[in-house]
């Protein structure tokens, strides 16, 4: 692990000859060539190679995890427990590891996130369409995924966490230090009840390309990408067109033709994108049967796996009735944030469902539940 | 002919069964066999039989003639040189024949022409896209077809008016009686510069299940059908569905997803058709090389085989510049509206071309009157 923290401070987001080296090398064994020096790595420059030196030079990964940690920040490698296996999509540009803020799961919660971005200049009618979206994709157990932007992206985090639903935050920095500075408080608020991401160590800017690399990173976490609004050569049909070559699902929200800000979303859509203008329509495209998450008929994952904090939650909700979260929260002996992040965590898994604010047993598994009882 | 206008009366529009006894007798038998009375035809109920008899007794085929010929109506039936062909892909339920007014062939036109369709009760802003789009066309030198109601329909007309294009309105009543009655001006002017159309004879009225049936002559007509605003069931989803079923192209126009008007345009491009913001995409689909409209390479129809208005407009172009069509029409001895008729006419036949305004010989038009001069 703490090879590939040394390299998220060495090369930048996306590097595939970097991953290529991971891949054929072992990152232990990159990170001993860059310290000791010696023939440059295959593909890249004298003058690159000389620059990823001075970077590892100045690495200090042992340092990094100790701020990082002293923030609420843990790092998840390829491989960990909560590593969302459908980043290896992205093959030799898969991230070396994610910087992770927040308690929920992030394995759990992308197996059933949607991905909602769009302009940072949004319209009026474009912010509406995010937050309602948000909402409504919120209400149906759904985690809503954006890049914690100004416009479209900022609405749809409002969205979710004002119907108390999930949301994830991937960013283009460290997640240490919130970017835009404006959406500090909103960031920190995903941080308590949802997720914040990135790839970037403690500390790192956010640049032009890190913005562009951040996206494959939301395309490919996600069953699906909506764009909201987007005028021509927009950063969001980047993301769009990522999950498009992922095999992601890739929806737009359709707006006047006569409006610039809706421009890049028709061209999206005459590409071949799904037009949706509700979120039971985008559930209808990405809850279809597919590799991502099967069709759980029962909980997979058995009771005694779950993580003790999850456990208690389920074993508060009472046997046949709905609860809130914060009568939930109270029996569980936790805060109403951690209850809602393990709710949803325990959604993914086929535990339990969302009846507006409340959550009740699935009936599978108040029969795991029962046989569980029985067995005991 | 005097047994299709017979029918025309006693027959309502659609009635594929009356199709199939025209294609079997023959019009003249089903005619002789509605007068004369005894078996009834196949697949008619005795109580229907009565009824069409009754239509059959009062029907006077050579006083309709008259009457429309008293106000500049003609009577085109299937076969005819101006008949469409393209009319006969609805089968059994194809048009006994079109009553039309106005002065240009209505063949030609339909050879070029895309259906521009919506919601009676608009907004500002499907008016808007209708005005535009319909503008768009007729200053690429396609016609705009559409259903002279109130709302799209009349947008669309006046769109294409308005930039000195050409029009086809297709009526669900009696082309000398124009309906709505507030668009009685309208009518008359699309009569004047284009084209009014319809398969009920003189002094008939529109009713719930004509204007219905009226809509698949939209569709059959034309090389493609736009939809630019509808609800859930509107009519216009119906003119879009026919041209669906005909193998024609089915577009529509996005809208916000908040309006009602726009959900059943949403809900069509949802169901396959094409998403269009501009005419210059319009005519990027009905435009490609197809069976309706095959590329021409020269013109196909010889020179001598014009009519001679027509000849006579193509005769007052200039050599190699463009004319405007004041220009044109005080040349060809004409009026400016006879002689935009006769420019779309040509334009459809390979001979002119449009370049904003002005009218101009394409380079196999100068290439076939050299040939012809020479020739001489």
């Amino acid at each position: 692990m703490l090879a590939r923290v040394f390299l998220t401070r060495v090369l930048e987001p996306g590097d595939e000859a970097g991953g290529r080296w991971v891949r054929e090398l072992g990152a232990g064994e990159v990170v001993r060539r860059l310290r000791d020096g010696g023939r440059p790595l295959p593909g890249v420059s004298a003058r690159r190679w000389a620059g990823i030196r001075a970077r590892a030079a100045r690495a200090e990964p042992e340092r990094d995890l100790a701020v990082a940690r002293a923030s609420g920040v843990r790092f998840v490698c390829p491989g960990a427990a909560e590593w969302p296996g459908q980043l290896d999509d992205l093959g030799d540009a898969r991230p070396l590891g994610l910087w992770v803020r927040g308690r929920a799961g992030l394995r759990m919660w992308a197996l059933r996130s949607v991905a909602l971005v769009g302009a940072r200049a949004c319209t009026e009618y474009g912010s509406h369409m995010a937050v309602t979206l948000a909402a409504g994709l919120a209400e149906r157990g759904w985690v809503v995924v954006s890049g914690g932007a100004y416009g479209v992206d900022g609405a749809a985090h409002r969205g979710a966490l004002g119907a108390g639903g999930a949301t994830v935050a991937v960013l283009a920095c460290g997640v240490d230090r919130p970017y835009p500075r404006g959406h500090a408080q909103l960031i920190g608020r995903i941080a308590e009840q949802g997720l914040v991401v990135g790839e970037l160590p403690p500390g790192e800017h956010p640049t032009p390309s890190r913005f562009v690399l951040r996206n494959r990173v939301i395309a490919a976490l996600t069953r699906g990408t909506v764009v909201v609004e987007a005028a021509h050569r927009s950063g969001s049909l980047v993301t769009a067109r990522a999950a498009q070559r992922l095999g992601r699902h890739t929806m737009g929200v359709p707006g006047p033709a006569t409006s610039a800000l809706s421009a890049g979303v028709h061209e999206l859509l005459r590409g071949g994108a799904e037009l949706v203008t509700d979120a039971a329509e985008v559930v209808e495209l990405v809850g279809e049967v597919g590799e991502l998450a099967p069709e759980r008929r029962g909980p997979v994952l058995p009771r005694d796996l779950l993580e003790p904090a999850a456990r208690r939650v389920l074993a508060a909700l009472p046997g046949s009735s709905a609860a809130g979260p914060a009568e939930i929260a109270r029996v569980a002996l936790t805060t109403q944030d951690d209850a809602i992040a393990r709710l949803y965590e325990l959604r993914a898994l086929g535990y339990v469902e969302r009846h507006g604010d409340d959550w009740k047993l699935t009936r599978q598994a108040v029969t795991s539940v029962r046989e569980g009882r029985a067995a005991r």
